[in-house]
């Protein structure tokens, strides 16, 4: 998993039912650059400090499916970490 | 998922019944760097702003395949984005 | 595979059942840069150079589950290595 | 999947009968750097733009099998690109 | 797949029974940058340049095995190769 601050937010027209009503976030990375569009699930904030499990099948566990078009997850929300600095 | 701009096309003699048919979208990546080629299912347009699915498990589902030689697949066309430069 | 050291913990409120009870560390990695958040399985110790196994689907085989919403874990503690400059 | 151009081949001892009369192809990728290691599956030639698809369980898809030690699989040759520079 | 030589090994404990008696090989990659831990199948010597597989379904079916706790997999001695530079 990576952790990742809320940056914003993903407003797009897709057609698989699986996004209906889902929030997509823009995930900064910390560890890297760049960030990943990913799912929410912990009603995350702007700029909340989460972590993002970036792997299909376990992401697809998350969501209790066996199928489904997805990859990112937002899985927690970072009460604290110690052993990196604030990202 | 990531955030792209298609950039153009590819044509390519796959002999595989999958790609029959499908359009080839030349993805310039907004976050990294780079482009990916994935399959269209949205009828993007050049210079579009698109979400691009880049796991295979998952690309096969906006298909409703279990199985198909895929892994990047454009899902969406962009609406708006905050917290993010315009690519 | 790849080696790591661990550098601290992740404390983070996730909902899934999977995660009751699981340490996250921090796990600075040797080759590249940056860190991953990986699952503990060895109790590993702050300071340990550690083995770190990335792939979702072998990852779930070391908890012996077919499912589960995890990509990397701690797999082993390292005894030695030659070949490479200490971490 | 990538563009990526042929420039040699590997001859390699593999036990595993699955590469008995395959051809490995030395492929240098047009975005990003570096290049893969892919089994041919469309007779390409010295020089030619290829499209490789590198996903494990897509690539197993091209040769119709379930299982497979296999990972890169060269697809496709390119008739024509347009948004990227000629690699 | 990708070309690595082998640089050293790894001595660690783990408990699943996968690596019971298994080499863990420091593979110095090629192509990009660092190095990977890989489970040697070959029985490769210090030095030698190897085909590695890093992908973990097909890893595994190099076992003959359903699950495990593995992704990247040394396959073959490498006899000569065309296109690149020697590594």
């Amino acid at each position: 998993m990576k952790l990742a601050r809320v940056a914003g937010t993903v407003v797009s027209t897709i057609s698989h039912p699986f996004f209906d009503g889902r929030r997509l976030l823009v995930c900064d990375l910390e560890s890297g650059s760049g960030y990943l569009i990913a799912v929410d699930t912990v009603d995350a904030g702007m700029g909340e400090r989460v972590l993002v499990l970036d792997e299909g099948n376990g992401a697809r566990q998350i969501f209790d499916i066996e199928t489904g078009p997805i990859r990112s997850v937002v899985v927690g929300i970072v009460d604290s970490v110690t052993g990196v600095d604030e990202g």
